[in-house]
């Protein structure tokens, strides 16, 4: 029987039913010509069902579900209750975009059952525009977002002449591929490291690391160290079960064109679009606090293509939306980010993880009622971004058309943002809490409205 | 803030993932001449969603969902969100049967949101027959099964032509209707009482009550006390989250022929279907113990018109799942209900409440590690039987074609067989843990068979 690092078990521990700890995807397909969106349907349904065999990832389980005892280690179901983890949807007229972004929300409100391998995935056709959506739900104890992500691209070829797509969880993606690079956007900072990291491995040297982060807090104005508390804010706040999504996608191009104008990275547009949008929102809510909203950005360490476990750690970005001008707003954003990365890059693999470790530490906490009231936030929201396949895609000659990520909120997390790119589409994805963020599908006019500005500062057409 | 009695509190202080307490319905309407199944649909969306206002019962939610002390208080919402609570779906092709029943399955897994009134209601279309199903799942916390099945009859009228149908919710249903006399199938037992009873009243008589079934129980062989232990089965063991619910229904004449050749009441007809089916059902499963399964019975104990809280005590039959004889199986059956309603009969209002709180009182343990394999089940399956509306019913001009009750099961009680009566139908709905209970929609063929038994013993054609 495995026992779980730290890295997996602490989604299992910090999971209460305001806070479930899975997070989910949403793929868009466009059936290939001749084909009925019922008939793509049809064929992945059958396709996945029919596979005859699951990859030990897609089979496992806490060994124990009931104690906590069972949240430790891992065992692995030999029989698979397919019917159970594999489902058919139809959207209610008139089957927009809004029919199954309320689909995904009140699907991804409901916690997964502890006694079976902990993922769902949810076949959904009726949307007016012919697509066929696959919407995944799978527990943050069994894979990271970088992962799940390169797991979905195994599953797709570039090829759109090629039928040989098969289920997520087919071991023969696996041997069909080798090892190849990390594309993690932030891999150049932490390669080469994403060694297996035992239980009594992570908290080694994690004194060395806190000192140096300390340092560089008290000697650097651009750093926002997770030791200074963020503004409380809308945010920070218990929350309850429900959830809604909101997702759209932007071109690629129009975001590589402001990087290029200003010299800044791609992940710099993403998140000063987000410092904008965010600041619009909390005006909207006349809920914007003095001090400037801290971002957390996870980092994924990984380096090979392994697409099991958790390997993550995070950086600190100030959002700046005390700052009502879009240039200077996005100038403090970019130096706060540059100065993150190269704290984390003077950390070794150990170091950088146990600071990752450190700084979601306090939202174990978060269920204890009191909790969230009497402490500071460390950050305000999560920002994630995600990498994807750089060339359209295909799965049995239907085309992936946008596939948006549907992470995780928590107690005294409300909104999670999180942006995947697929060829030249950037997919945004914003879960929230649904009682305590209202409205948050105006963010995306927001996020659009701050992609405008940006545009402008960068003096480059739309 | 209005504190709660003990009978509405220990729903909420027992749940769990795997124990969630809210119970459910499933009601198929037949769409009026020349209406589609999706104007249907669209009509029952826009009319619930656009009622005024919203009853008491349907705002209350606890009043702090993460303490303790939230579950022992409720408080009211003004603003609801009635686009959470009110959601549409179609079934995936071919929308058999099978496709609702696997739908009211997954969707009766999901534990409801603590920060909102704790209900849901889903309308339901894609059924091949062109019928539209609604699907209601509503705490147990805020209401019983009989109060949920009156609701439900006051939102119907029995007059095909009548237009005015509203929303469960609202409040002109109450002002349209007076008090009623009392239906439910055991109310000579224990009408007149449902008194108001107060958190302190509840526990006085306690001692005398247990003391007059401890004498019943030592001095009569027919009564199946609940401090007589039953035999451990498959159907006594923790559970997990998922759950699997079967349906179907036999005309109502069927059942009544039986019951008028032998004497016996119609609830003994469908306790004696249910013990030959479970017998069938174990003997499938090579799990029949040597010891004859008991049953818990609820039995309403509301005398008037209110359709709110909870007022419920059991009794305790004998199945007599050891007998293979079909005839003699029923005789054991009908000696051991009778026997337990003279008990209850003979105690005091207070009394009956009393000795039901300590029928169910150790499922709140359930949840505790080793327990349930440490203790020896009071029952093995709850078997309730809820009266519904004698003649045909319409809401709007669609005519209720069948009503089938979803309701609870929980650790130590993986399977639940809830009855109820529209006009002409006895719909049957059983609801079991998935993973726990495998095969179990084949007790819906065993219960055909165990009718057709029946029919043999008391000599009366199909």
């Amino acid at each position: 029987m495995p026992y779980m690092p730290v890295t997996e078990s602490m989604f299992l521990i910090a999971e209460t039913r305001e806070q479930p700890m899975h997070a989910g995807g949403l793929q868009l397909f466009i059936p290939r010509a001749g084909q009925s969106a019922t008939e793509l349907a049809e064929e992945i349904f059958e396709t996945f069902h029919s596979c005859p065999e699951i990859r030990p990832l897609f089979r496992k389980r806490p060994a124990s579900p009931a104690s906590l005892v069972g949240t430790l280690a891992w065992s692995f179901d030999d029989d698979i209750d397919v019917d159970y983890h594999v489902r058919r949807a139809v959207l209610p007229p008139p089957g927009r975009i809004r029919e199954l972004l309320r689909y995904v929300s009140l699907n991804h409100s409901a916690l997964l059952d502890r006694t079976r391998p902990m993922w769902e995935l949810h076949i959904i056709e009726g949307l007016d525009d012919g697509r066929v959506a696959v919407y995944t739900k799978i527990h943050h104890s069994l894979i990271d977002g970088v992962s799940a992500l390169r797991l979905l691209e195994n599953s797709l070829s570039p090829d759109p002449e090629a039928r040989h797509g098969t289920a997520w969880w087919d071991p023969a993606l696996i041997r069909r591929r080798g090892p190849r690079p990390p594309r993690s956007l932030l891999s150049r900072i932490t390669a080469p490291i994403g060694q297996a990291i035992d239980v009594v491995g992570q908290v080694v040297g994690a004194a060395p690391a806190a000192a140096k982060i300390a340092w560089t807090a008290v000697t650097d104005d651009h750093f926002a160290s997770p030791f200074v508390p963020a503004p409380k804010t809308i945010l920070d706040v218990p929350i309850g079960s429900a959830r809604r999504f909101a997702a759209q996608q932007w071109p690629r191009h129009r975001l590589d064109a402001i990087g290029r104008a200003l010299g800044i990275t791609f992940n710099d547009v993403v998140v000063g679009m987000c410092s904008g949008a965010l600041r619009a929102y909390l005006i909207d809510q006349d809920a914007l606090p003095d001090e400037p909203l801290i971002a957390a950005m996870p980092v994924s360490m990984r380096d090979d293509s392994s697409s099991e476990g958790n390997a993550v750690t995070a950086i600190m970005a100030n959002l700046a939306t005390d700052q009502p001008d879009p240039e200077r707003r996005l100038s403090a954003v970019v130096a706060s980010t540059r100065k993150a990365k190269q704290v984390i890059r003077g950390l070794t693999p150990l170091q950088a993880l146990t600071f990752g470790a450190a700084t979601f530490a306090p939202l174990a906490l978060a269920p204890i009622p009191g909790f969230l009231r009497s402490t500071p936030p460390q950050f305000n929201v999560l920002i994630s971004n995600v990498p994807g396949p750089a060339q359209p895609m295909y799965w049995n000659g239907a085309q992936l058309d946008g596939c948006y990520p549907v992470s995780i909120v928590m107690h005294g997390q409300a909104l999670n943002i999180t942006v995947t790119t697929t060829g030249d589409q950037v997919n945004f994805g914003l879960i929230g809490a649904r009682k305590e963020l209202p409205s948050l599908q105006r963010i995306l006019t927001h996020l659009d409205t701050a992609l405008g500005d940006l545009e402008k500062v960068a003096g480059v057409a739309p």
